[in-house]
C-alpha cells in the first residue's frame, strides 16, 4: 500500500500557511493542498476541528500523525523529509539553538505586532471584529520595536539571512511571510513602516529570490485581497472580500 | 583549561527563570546562577543587554556561547548535555514534534493569558506601569481559556503528564511553572481560575512531585514575594516590594 499523502491544511491569507507552502514547494515535498478558507470561516467548523482542535491553520496531517502551529510543522517537515536541506533547520547545535531563539522570540513580538496591527487595520470587520484603534496604535509600536530588533540583532553587517546565515532557515522563512503581510493595510502604512528599514527589505528579497517562484506564487493570493480590501476602503461596513 | 561553568542569568520571580533553574538542578547541569533583579530593573542595564540585548530573563552563557529565550534554552541544554534523560526532549520525531507544538502554542495562549493577568492584577505598580483593568479581564479570558484546551487536549484521561507520556517534558516544565505564577495574584483569584481545573491541579502535583524537591526550592522567592504582595494588597502606590 502507497504511503498516502501528506495533508496541508491552509489559506493562503494566513502568513504562516504561506510559509508552510512556500516550505513544501521549495524542498519538493509531495503534498495535497487543502484551503481552509478563513474568510468563509471554514476553521471553525467541526469537520475542520477533527483535523486541529484549536480552529487555526496551517495544520498537517501526515499518515496518521496530525500536528499544528506552524514552526512546529516546519522543523518537523525539515526533519522527516530526508531531501531537506540541512540550512533549512540546521542540525549543528549552535546555529540551530540561534534559530530557535528567533522562532520562540518571534510569536510575542513581530507575530504579535504585526498581526494584531493587520487585524486592528484592516482585517477585523471580516472576522465581525470592530477595529480598536488603540491596539492598532499598541501594535504598531510593537511592530516596529520587532523591526529594529532583527535589523540591530540578527541582520548585522551584510548579512544575508538571520544570524548571518548563509542561507535561510525556517525562521527566515517565518518572519519574512509575517512581515509581508503588511501589503494588506495598503501602501501607505506599509511603507511608513517598512521604508526606514532598508536592512528588512534587502533581507525580504534575498528571501523572495532563494524561494522564487515558490514564495511570489504563494503570495498571489494576498495580493488580489489587496486589491479589494483597498477598492473597498471607502465602505464603513465591509462583509465580503 | 577547565571548560568555564555554564552562567544561568535568572530572576526566581519570573515563570521561565524558574523552569530554567529547576531543570538544571534536576538534570545536576553544573552551573553558576547569577541573579538579575527585575524589579531593581537589572534586566534594562547596559551591562546585561551585553547578555540579553532584549533585556529579558532567563539567558545563558556556556563558554563563548550566548543564548535567550527559555524554550530554546531548555531545548539546547537537553541536547548538549549528555546526561538529560530523553524524555525532557525527547528524541523520537512525533514525540517530539507534539512537545514542540505544545511549546509553540504556549506563547499565544497560556503565557500571554497568565503574564499579562499576573502584570495588571499585581506586579504593574512594581514596573512603573498603571494596572488595566480591560487587560486583566482580556487576558483571564484568555487564560481560562488555554487552562481548559490543556486539560481537553493534552491531559485526556489518565494522563500523568502532557500528550499522556509518562514522565515529563520540557513542555511539562515551563508550562506548570507559568500556571504557578498565578499564586502571586492571591488565593481568592486563584482559587476561582484553577479551582474548577481538577486535571490541572493534579498535573501539577505531578509536576512537582517529578522534580522535588528542587520545585519547591525555586518557588520560595515567589511565596516570599506573594506574602509582601498580600500585605502591601491595601496600599495604593506600593513603591517596593
Amino acid at each position: 500500500m502507497a504511503m498516502p499523502l501528506l495533508k496541508v491544511y491552509a489559506d493562503r491569507l494566513s502568513q504562516p500557511s504561506r510559509a508552510l507552502v512556500i516550505f513544501c514547494r521549495v524542498n519538493r515535498i509531495d503534498c495535497e493542498e487543502v484551503t481552509v478558507d478563513l474568510l468563509k470561516a471554514q476553521h471553525l467548523t467541526s469537520e475542520f476541528k477533527k483535523i486541529n482542535p484549536m480552529g487555526q491553520v496551517p495544520a498537517i496531517v501526515d499518515g496518521r500523525f496530525k500536528l499544528f502551529e506552524s514552526h512546529a510543522i516546519l522543523r518537523y517537515l525539515a526533519t522527516v523529509f530526508p531531501g531537506v536541506p540541512d540550512h533549512w533547520y540546521p542540525t549543528d547545535l549552535f546555529t540551530r539553538a540561534k534559530i530557535e531563539s528567533i522562532l520562540d522570540w518571534h510569536h510575542s513580538n513581530l507575530r504579535r505586532g504585526a498581526a494584531t496591527f493587520v487585524l486592528h487595520t484592516v482585517l477585523a470587520p471580516f472576522f465581525g471584529l470592530t477595529p480598536n484603534p488603540e491596539s492598532a496604535k499598541e501594535a504598531e509600536k510593537l511592530l516596529v520595536r520587532s523591526l529594529k530588533t532583527i535589523e540591530s540583532e540578527w541582520l548585522k553587517g551584510d548579512a544575508k539571512f538571520l544570524h548571518g546565515n548563509p542561507q535561510p532557515s525556517i525562521a527566515d522563512l517565518s518572519l519574512v511571510c509575517e512581515i509581508t503581510q503588511l501589503e494588506l493595510v495598503g501602501d501607505e502604512r506599509r511603507d511608513r513602516i517598512l521604508g526606514p528599514r532598508e536592512k528588512i527589505l534587502a533581507w525580504m528579497g534575498n528571501m523572495k529570490k532563494a524561494t522564487s517562484p515558490h514564495f511570489e506564487n504563494a503570495h498571489e493570493h494576498m495580493f488580489k485581497v489587496k486589491a479589494r480590501l483597498s477598492s473597498a476602503a471607502g465602505v464603513k461596513t465591509p462583509s465580503k472580500l
